[in-house]
């Protein structure tokens, strides 16, 4: 997942992010150290203290790098004009591409999510609602002009969220379909799921 | 959730498991002793250990019931004969209204997964995997009888999936839809996913 969060991208700060991913996700988040952080990325304890206040703040980035990117998303494509159908396309083929990258950075954040400190839970809420409003909007645009047909909005919503989240949870490298082929499918589900009419790509 | 697993459906094991999955989503799993939950129940610790060997096995308890129903009603819609169009309706509609009845005990699933013993956790996966493959056959008798237009059968299998599952994330008692309209919906979602022809019932 690329850094969507209000940190610049400093290749340390990701490293660590992606280290303590892997342990939170293999050992919990309570069985898992700063010092063990430190000793898998081999540096000394004080370079993460650079980066992040503590623990809590490490799992803070882990779980908001996936919400800020989906809600900086969401609100992008729901901005622009143009018909709807393309860009909810663009949208669920983006989320399905990050949603298998950073699988790991969500498990830990389904799994841990407690842990947060309260202004962190705070902040992942907040992208969250950011998000579904983006989507739900975007899908409301396609009802107005007549690209969609859809029930009940906040349903669908959280459908095409459903299904491209859950990816975190089944999706397998080694499986027969490639990431961008996953990504075309999903779009494809989503767009059929609203009645869309056939894209032309 | 209904009792569907090996276990006869004997009320204070229910009510062990509900008091449990709301201390274990509450607290955490390892946040949540055996005491804590006698505590709440206001019984006396060895009544727990006549139906539980531990808490591990309480954990195992509260994780398998939503697995065991979702196997088990996929299995029963898939071996049926006849038209796939309402057999998918109907499991899905089912299985919306077992995800919000047991969202707590899902919520405790993923994220305490990683502390089930070793061979409860062998039979959740076997269930899911029985779940899943469930599914795709239903999708698959759909596709041959010509009912269902569907690209990827394993992709839309876990599509539908994750977007009913996704419900116990979501979900709030005081929203504007009640389970079963949120049933009807999710079913004709999944209908309108697979391109089947619209539902008369």
């Amino acid at each position: 997942m690329p850094d969507t969060d209000d940190r610049a991208p400093d290749p340390m700060h990701t490293r660590i992010l992606d280290v303590a991913s892997e342990l939170f996700y293999e050992l919990g988040y309570r069985g898992t150290s700063v010092d063990a952080i430190a000793d898998r990325l081999a540096v000394a304890k004080p370079v993460i203290y650079t980066h992040f206040k503590g623990k809590a703040d490490i799992l803070a980035g882990v779980c908001g790098r996936t919400t800020a990117f989906a809600a900086g998303a969401a609100e992008a494509h729901a901005r622009q004009t143009g018909p709807a159908t393309p860009r909810l396309a663009a949208m669920v083929r983006e989320l399905t591409l990050r949603v298998i990258e950073g699988r790991v950075y969500l498990a830990v954040y389904f799994r841990e999510e407690m842990h947060l400190p309260a202004d962190a839970y705070r902040k992942l809420s907040s992208n969250r609602r950011r998000f579904d409003r983006a989507l739900s909007s975007l899908l409301q645009q396609g009802v107005d002009a007549g690209e969609f047909v859809i029930a009940h909005v906040s349903v669908t919503t959280q459908a095409i969220t459903g299904m491209t989240t859950w990816l975190f949870n089944w999706y397998r490298p080694d499986g027969p379909l490639t990431p961008a082929q996953m990504a075309d499918d999903m779009a494809r589900l989503a767009l059929t799921m609203v009645s869309a009419r056939p894209l032309e790509s």
